[in-house]
């Protein structure tokens, strides 16, 4: 199955700079189909930190397992990331880790290094075997293409680990007050696309920050970037975010918490990261509308967040927002189903710059027109104030169509 | 709008008994469109005992309030009910409890009751002003058609409170042991219809049992059955379940915990819901199939029930059954997002009759033939044993298709 590209798909895809310390290699394996790319595998400088978050799934895929066991044992480095499409290896009962091991194993004769330092990802069809074999040969073949990074080989390694996204995705950006570049790819289109299980998210940068402080970064960017992107609430077996920091940069490493420069490669880890969760909900199946979602005046950013998420998820107002139908009626009803502190005669909602409620009713001389003229755009704004606190959160999600049934109710086979 | 009945829909109405103290009237009051009854007024025999679940949405409508203060402050009797369909009353501001407060006003002079003793229930478009003056005259002339309980006026009744719902929704049961039956109307297609608020349930049984009794029966009751139905995963502002109780059946009052005759009773009031609660599901938009989802072998019922939620609420898992796909891949993903203890290593799971997983990972000898020809009929049940305990609970849900879209993608005006 193969699908049009989503309308809200940027232009083109980005020149991401070299990130020194990375090399790249990609092959055609046939995990999934011939002749297509499936198979990434990077290299990084030895010494390089890794960071993780990985899903809270109770299910988790045998790669997740292996990623939290070595990173728990280990001391905060990795010098590998192997990563495959076209199989999640998630369900695949006691031999789906030796499929990992495997992948681990090859990597690290390839490239001579630690098993325990190559970090593996995998994606694709639930449920199914590995093909060992394939991948163990597209491993080995891989060796003879690995090229610093730049932007063909980001390209392609974008590519490699795409399912069914509709477009590659990448992001970049400097690090001020250093020489150092964050480079990011991810995949996932919807939470999960039609069997294809799996977020991911690949960062890499070239400074040198200690694993500890790496790890607290990604934590916090991915707390209000990739976990607010919801497509249609559903957590995958595979989701995850690494972060590897080669210090090749020739900056100083950032060893210390309170290194000024920490502040600057937080607001560059947290732009990349948006910037990729956001391309994310672009490629929702179906979508036709990039929406925000703010949920402001609440009790703590908790609160907030619940409310958010409670609209961005709810299939009543996703329905309406494809419809480009100012239906504040179902906004009032997702605050009231979130369960948080509101005062429902303070309520207020926001479509786009219109003020379409406010007081708990119809706002007074609220015009629907100027409403529906917002949300016959591609970006969507919705904002609620529920009056009772100062605390707001954001989420970002797509409409709800007839393309996402068209996607999901296809058969597998 | 109207839409084509649901296939799911029973062939006929039930011929429903007299519930002795009930009488009924309904009027076309013009509330949303003109000669269509949308108005129901019943009128219980002095010192009825009433017992109520209404909506946990923080952003209830004023009758929600309302009847959640009178039987506060009450002593657990009841002598009307009136219900509007086409304007839910909710998201009105503060004239939103000064309409309700006139419709009590209106029941309680045309039948000499108390307004304190009126049950207030509405349900339709959310945040509109309600037509005051068309349901006080609508009220009056409800006075001239009150007629006693029996099949006519109760499928009368059942079509009054409709809104999108594509059939009327009824269920009796007499109860063992005595000379009392217990009918029950509902409404509702999808949690909420497009713009039209709530799921009501009214329930009346000629038996006499004090008001504590018919709380805790009533409670127990709706956890087993309307609180296990999941269309769209929305709670509305008006969702409210009442039962009244006449005690004109002739029986012995039950006063007390350790009747026996409890027993039958809540088994009749049990099955009564139960009916009720799957005609909403199989009312469900735009569904084809009616739903159950096991989860067995958790840690406890609580656990169980998140389990089943997570699977009947995932769009991933309802459009594999819209498409007839034997898709446990999907089914793994959704017991891995409950977040709940589950084995993954010893889950099970079942389409219909066939094992299609075991031990993590696809069953020996698994038909997909068979499974696939589970699902093309109109009832589907899926269980999963998740291997880490001995409890287990129900939900029911319907297929998430294109008609869902379509209804709830439509304007509202």
């Amino acid at each position: 199955m193969s699908y049009p590209r989503s309308p809200l798909a940027p232009d083109v895809f980005p020149s991401l700079p070299a990130v020194s310390g990375v090399s790249l290699a990609t092959v055609a394996a046939g995990i999934r189909k011939r002749g297509r790319d499936d198979l990434l595998i990077a290299h990084m400088a030895p010494g390089s930190a890794v960071a993780a978050t990985l899903t809270s799934s109770a299910c988790p895929a045998a790669p997740i397992e292996w990623c939290r066991k070595t990173l728990e044992e280990g001391d905060g480095s990795a010098e590998a990331l192997v990563c495959n499409s076209g199989n999640a290896n998630a369900f695949t009962g006691k031999s789906g880790m030796v499929s990992t091991e495997k992948m681990a194993e090859g990597v690290s004769s390839l490239l001579g290094v630690s098993p325990r330092k190559v970090m593996v990802a995998s994606t694709g069809v639930i449920g199914e075997p590995m093909p060992d074999d394939r991948i163990a040969e597209g491993i080995r073949r891989a060796g003879s293409g690995l090229v610093a990074s730049g932007p063909d080989s980001w390209e392609a390694a974008a590519g490699a680990i795409r399912t069914t996204d509709t477009f590659s995705k990448a992001a970049w950006v400097g690090v001020a007050g250093t020489r150092a570049n964050i480079v990011g790819i991810a995949k996932g289109s919807g939470m999960i696309a039609p069997d294809m299980a799996t977020m991911l998210g690949f960062l890499f940068t070239d400074l040198a920050v200690s694993p500890s402080i790496l790890q607290a970064s990604l934590a916090r960017a991915v707390s209000t970037t990739f976990n607010r992107i919801t497509v249609d609430s559903d957590t995958s077996t595979n989701d995850a975010v690494l972060l590897f920091a080669t210090g090749q940069s020739g900056d100083e490493p950032i060893a210390d918490g309170s290194d000024p420069r920490l502040e600057s490669f937080q607001e560059a880890l947290d732009e990349v990261c948006l910037s990729l969760a956001k391309q994310i909900v672009r490629d929702g199946e179906g979508a036709t509308k990039l929406v925000s979602v703010t949920a402001a005046g609440a009790v703590s950013e908790h609160s907030a967040l619940k409310i958010a998420r409670s609209i961005a998820e709810s299939p009543l107002v996703k329905t309406a927002l494809a419809a480009e139908d100012a239906n504040w009626g179902r906004i009032v009803m997702a605050v009231g189903k979130a369960g948080e502190p509101a005062d429902r005669d303070q309520l207020a909602i926001w479509i786009g710059p219109e003020l379409v409620a406010s007081a708990g009713r119809a706002a007074e001389g609220y015009s629907e027109a100027a409403a529906s003229a917002h949300l016959k755009g591609d970006e969507v704004n919705i904002r609620v104030d529920v009056g009772v606190g100062e605390h707001e959160a954001t989420m970002w999600t797509c409409d709800l169509t007839h393309g996402y049934i068209e996607i999901n109710a296809g058969y597998r086979t």
